[in-house]
């Protein structure tokens, strides 16, 4: 059976870990940064070589194709390759590297094929720059509002809106070469768990289902700024710890629920933060995951049972985003388990946890999503690890589920 | 009895008010900043009007001086003109206003006074750009080691050191130019109380006695990422919710101690800070204050029962700093309170939560402080506000403060 090649796909690895390189095992390589642009003119200089025809569309999504011996639509695999501030070589651009790797081995074995094949890199699927995650391909999908996404003022650190970054990142280009449902046959994306489960039992390859519900909340703590030397305690309006109780009460009672539920206060600030003034306000974000609908209900109740007074301080919360729960096209779910079988590959059906840019391509398109094992289910961190045969064995079931959907 | 004038006292205030207005009714005035620098030219602008004699130190000190009828030590009146951000227009100012509006009573009343008397202005008192608080007192009463100070890398948000700022400012003078004890007979600081007593109480004047005894920590818990979506919550550390828990903690145990105890944790950061990872690091910051050092101790009692392991982060911490009970010089508290009875001014002997620079000088010169009431007991924010009547009554009562330790 053919297969892909574990030299190159080590090689592949090994070189786009330096873009971005952090020095300590992990990448800090945000969306359209000078670190992504180098990675993303290695993609283009790499797939050139293999005889592939590069555009790139008015969100600098990029597509890089290799043409099938029939006009059909294109069969499209491939993730992001921005990460997270500190995050890890394989979050996104593990899905990029099979996808390259995947057409390589094609053009390289010569392996017949109908459909042409198309690699999609994703822009900023993570967010961590310019908020929302998935920005890029929620505007091709219709999630996001293109015009909304442009005249976003929010600044990253060194005072750039996406808008910016994205007219001097020299990748934008024209609508007409969005992805088209009508061009499209089917997208398949490869991507790290970024959970413990496939390793925890010892598993290949995880055949991705669907994606969990959740929702995504940002709190707001409005006290009374004061002097910490001055002011007694009785008369304090302390913002940060009507937040603590408030996040105490959160764990309380989710904890209570079913025990596949995850919930993340990930981000919180205070104002105006400084160690001699008792806070006037505060805010925490809290993310909520489940497969299950019901669930996601029972986290609502929780968080609307809040009071709208702590600790004398006005507390108000209000929905940043929240994602149904998605069902990938059984028909390609069945593929990918299919071509692990082949392989002898051990495998298991899993939901995904995290949001991918696969979630709003099911609208327009067959998708599904191939997963490897996460060691130690870290991700979005510097130790996230995948071992190379690991990648490899998700490549050739990419590679394989990929000529399943070519031979219909 | 020679008074200050009303209308000079509020003209003053109303002018110091535009450098650094936030619109909203306070100031952002961060030491050395173009807003610092733009009240130091109005203040001496204003001091050479009356005939003072201007220069500064090392650090920046601001010293206005008018000659005595006889070759004396100088009385020093003053405070500092920096604020925090977001901060009020008396906190600071008003001692250096009350300052001068003595100096100009002095000389318009041509009232003779054998001791040249001296308007100082200290630097970054607030340490809300530059940690630490109190620097430039600190530096001048050796409490602060000049050359750290100035080999500090923190920097501001606009990437300045406390190091460039200084050399920028125009206001950095020589050494010798520092106050000399030897050449200084008094020291008298005016200040707003920052606290809710005096008001509540009806009170005009607080008659300062000392500075509560404080300490500042630093606690830091080291936890581990992973992707909001993924982890499941028993595997997780959570460092957000680590300090939570001891925030907790600390409120549950700090509020049985004696009911004049205040603590504040004031600052917190979390790392990545980003609302789909769990945060592996987490930082925040405890102030507390109390005139009794038993109670002090009785805090650090608590603060070390803190295990080393919550919720499987890693827990540490550290002083930032602390600083005794001061206590200032009787006579001169005599001499505030005998003002204020001659003035037929409320008054009450009552001790400073908040630091100053004065608590540093008095271990060089005899030194005291004078309150006047801040309304609702608010300082540090926008709302800080004393009527001018207060002020005036400071001033008074600062103005024969004076006269009294010059007749001597």
């Amino acid at each position: 059976m053919v297969e892909c090649s574990y030299e190159r796909m080590e090689d592949k690895i090994k070189t786009f870990s330096k873009f971005g390189d952090t020095g300590k095992g992990g990448i800090t390589r945000f969306s359209l940064s000078e670190e992504a642009i180098a990675a993303r003119c290695e993609f283009v200089k790499r797939m050139e070589a293999i005889g592939a025809s590069i555009v790139t569309d008015d969100m600098a999504n990029l597509y890089a194709t290799i043409p099938g011996t029939e006009d059909l639509p294109a069969i499209f695999s491939g993730s992001h390759m921005d990460s997270v501030r500190q995050g890890g070589n394989y979050d996104g651009i593990l899905g990029v590297l099979t996808a390259m790797e995947v057409a390589e081995t094609i053009v390289k074995e010569k392996i017949p094929h109908k459909h042409p094949i198309t690699v999609i890199v994703w822009t900023n699927e993570e967010g961590a720059r310019f908020e929302p995650a998935m920005m890029s391909s929620g505007v091709i999908c219709g999630k996001f509002d293109k015009a909304a996404m442009l005249a976003s003022e929010a600044k990253d650190r060194k005072g750039y809106t996406f808008s910016q970054a994205l007219e001097e990142s020299g990748f934008k280009g024209e609508e007409k070469n969005r992805m088209n449902p009508a061009k499209t046959k089917a997208l398949v994306e490869l991507h790290i768990e970024q959970g413990p489960v496939l390793e925890a039992e010892g598993i290949d390859i995880g055949v991705v289902e669907g994606v969990c519900g959740m929702i995504n909340y940002e709190f707001t703590f409005i006290g009374q700024a004061g002097h910490a030397g001055t002011t007694p305690m009785k008369y304090r309006k302390d913002a940060l710890y009507a937040a603590v109780k408030t996040i105490q009460y959160l764990h309380d009672e989710l904890d209570q629920l079913d025990s596949k539920l995850v919930y993340t206060t990930g981000k919180i600030s205070a104002h105006p933060n400084i160690h001699t003034i008792i806070p006037d306000e505060v805010k925490f974000t809290l993310d909520a995951r489940h497969q299950d609908p019901e669930v996601i209900k029972q986290v609502l109740t929780i968080i609307k049972k809040i009071p709208s007074v702590v600790e004398q301080c006005k507390v108000s919360y209000e929905e940043a985003w929240s994602r149904r729960t998605v069902s990938f096209t059984s028909k390609l779910v069945d593929y990918v388990e299919k071509s692990a079988r082949e392989f002898g590959y051990s495998n298991r059906r899993i939901y995904s946890g995290p949001g991918h840019d696969a979630q709003f391509v099911i609208d327009l398109v067959p998708t599904t999503m191939i997963f490897v094992p996460s060691v130690g289910g870290h991700s979005h961190c510097e130790i996230e690890y995948t071992p190379v045969e690991n990648c490899l064995k998700g490549a050739n079931v990419l590679l394989h589920t990929i000529l399943h959907i070519d031979k219909e």
